[in-house]
């Protein structure tokens, strides 16, 4: 016996029964998104190691695995080492999200696009984080993107869509927060934050859930005192309303009384309150709140951001924002655009146990001595429209195989004795699957 | 303008017409081989390079990308640089095919599958040839296996799946040619080729649609004149009756007369009719036919070997054999396989033509100054069950935009004035597409 063989380190293999129950989430949220109108493309895996290190991808870029060049010399390896530089060692990179691919692939393609495109995109990326629970260094995406369209179309587009295929998969009680940059810019504004401190400021916010008002308003007070007292203000103003929930339609109402006359925060609440209405126009069901503390990691977000959470995850399904600034860094040429993306990998798991029979599927067990022939006769028999067939020699312990017949999702057991002979499908009813 | 951007050399982007078409082949492939009980499987796209380095993979394993090391200190790349070593620097390749992973993957899980297992693997691969027509950096596979079956069930089952598959795609005219690697064994031994010989020899033999009899042998003649003069004498003695088609059934009595004898081909031209046989009443319908000069590029074949053609295609649109040695090298125990490959990237371009009308789809036409929450009402009046549904703002050359959405295969149009209003679908009558 050779030793215990792994996949490499933080990644999957996926047996039948997962790689089924992945495939079939993957055709729902397909056929959701094509009904509201998105277009799937596909990029390569790879891309130049130039564009995935330009500084769209924040964080993530660090994160990413570099492909070596092909054909390297003595010269080329010494002169990376005299430099203490192995990224000259490599061309391309492992996408580490599908936004960077996606303003490249805009980039190269604009011309054969409609002028406002509604892209989905569904593929790996690859992060080399340390692996942890819930954690891969290989993941699935699922984003939809609408590209060339300035007003909340694409918000409601977006959100109407996401909710519609979430609700697909039987993930009725999902609830999306939203919030928009611009407030919690003015918010940093108004409390005295300097422009430079805006950024460091933002991470912080981004803990409330975790570290509560007091960790949050502690932290930003290393930065700025004064301004950090006003946060807590702020968001001690804010607590009460926030307990019951405050609607898209409600934003301005529920402002500090500074914040309510800043141009930016008037516009921004006018904007979720047209993006609720709109998305109610839509269809939508999922409900949605305003939550001044989400903030969304990406530096990239320039107005509405919004997530989607389910009660039975720990962390958020789905999310997404705009991002007006992004796209067109390699076109040269501004592009607005905004995106939801639904977290595969967590949906996934919430979906396991609402698995539903996929048709009939029908184990064989013929004779070990049987011709070939007449097994293949056999499975012909018994091939019908949607019907998965499995031929399996009949072994000493009928029970074990029949038992992992169930486990795998067969529904029925055909004994076949002879190729002409009976083929009586009899139901599989041993215990269900654990 | 930013100058002209590329997806990296050798690979490509796939726009919406592409994608549709490409998911809905493997749609098709899917449905077919699931329903001849082949379970789907997953692993990831990278693989440890030790093992895609073992020598399972042939001449392409010279063609791998490998994905350098993480942090990556000066000293590791002086001794890389020293050794003029660069695969020192990887500890990951991507994968060049889905054999390698599926062998390692059978090593991982052995225990969680049963006795025989039968694989369908669809995924990418990746490989660094140099670029030309038809021929890409990163390519789709699609294969199945069966794996821990001796007899010709493996064959069987493989043949009459993948012709059904074919078949399910509109390719009603391949034929599939059919060798054994035994014959071949056979053949260059009575020929008087040492066992050292055999491999090129082999090699050789695979070039006679391009060379001919004549250049066959002239370029074995460089190695033994003498057997090159009986391989001479075999392949113009089966000349005539491979004109005609040899079936299956009838191998032996085809073969020239001294190796009419051998126990290697006795065996393999009996196995060559159980197959057919077995076929046949398995459903199958695609023709088979023997081909004596079929070698299939890869060492690891130890018996039958299998390539279709369709007419439309240069290059052959599928294939595979028996590679009852491979399977087990990293389980350190020996798993009989045999498997075929559809040529994917090849079927695409076929079925382009047979595309259908994949239902309902309509672009809906607003006003450029239509409230937000309207627009996404009208789209909530249009979606139905299988609908596509794109909104448009009203450009002033409706004409450019209505030829686009014929172009992307919508079929009906909404002029909607408002949102209560008339929502009329009109069939869209522009020209066809190209």
């Amino acid at each position: 016996m050779a030793t215990q063989i792994n996949p490499p380190r933080g990644m999957r293999d996926f047996l039948p029964a997962d790689k089924r129950r992945r495939e079939r989430v993957l055709a729902t949220i397909r056929e959701a998104y094509a009904a509201h109108g998105f277009d799937e493309i596909e990029t390569p895996v790879v891309e130049d190691s130039a564009r995935l290190h330009s500084g769209l991808g924040g964080d993530n870029e660090k994160l990413s695995f570099a492909v070596m060049r092909r054909g390297l010399d003595q010269a080329v390896l010494q002169a990376a080492a005299d430099a203490s530089d192995p990224l000259a060692l490599s061309d391309l990179g492992m996408r580490f999200d599908l936004t960077v691919p996606l303003a490249r692939f805009m980039a190269t393609h604009r011309g054969e696009l409609p002028s406002v495109f509604r892209s989905l995109q569904i593929g790996p990326v690859w992060r080399a984080e340390r692996p942890q629970k819930g954690r891969f260094r290989q993941f699935v995406q699922c984003d939809i993107d609408i590209l060339g369209e300035s007003t909340n179309i694409a918000e409601a587009e977006l959100l109407v869509a996401a909710s519609d295929a979430l609700n697909r998969l039987g993930l009725n009680n999902c609830t999306i927060r939203v919030n928009d940059r611009r407030i919690l810019n003015e918010l940093l504004d108004w409390a005295g934050f300097s422009a430079d401190e805006c950024a460091q400021a933002l991470i912080t916010i981004d803990k409330l859930d975790k570290i509560g008002v007091d960790g949050v308003v502690a932290e930003l007070a290393e930065t700025n005192a004064d301004a950090a007292a006003r946060v807590r203000e702020a968001l001690e103003g804010w607590a009460p309303a926030l307990e019951n929930g405050i609607a898209l339609g409600d934003v301005l109402e529920s402002l500090p009384e500074g914040l309510r006359e800043c141009e930016g925060t008037r516009e921004a609440a006018a904007s979720l309150a047209e993006i609720a209405e709109a998305a109610a126009a839509g269809g939508m069901v999922t409900p949605m709140v305003f939550d001044p503390s989400l903030v969304r990691g990406m530096g990239y977000y320039t107005g509405t951001i919004f997530e989607a959470a389910h009660p039975e995850s720990g962390s958020s399904v789905g999310g997404g924002g705009r991002y007006d600034g992004m796209i067109g860094r390699f076109l040269g040429q501004e592009v607005p655009a905004c995106g939801f993306s639904i977290g595969f990998e967590r949906i996934v798991d919430l979906v396991a146990e609402s698995e539903d029979a996929a048709g009939e599927a029908v184990i064989v067990l013929v004779d070990k001595k049987m011709p070939v022939a007449d097994v293949m006769a056999i499975k012909q028999r018994l091939l019908a429209d949607g019907r998965r067939v499995r031929v399996e020699k009949r072994p000493k312990n009928v029970r074990n195989v029949l038992q992992r017949a169930v486990d795998e999702g067969f529904t029925h057991v055909v004994h076949a004795r002879d190729a002409a002979g009976d083929l009586t499908l009899e139901p599989l009813t041993l215990e269900s699957p654990a």
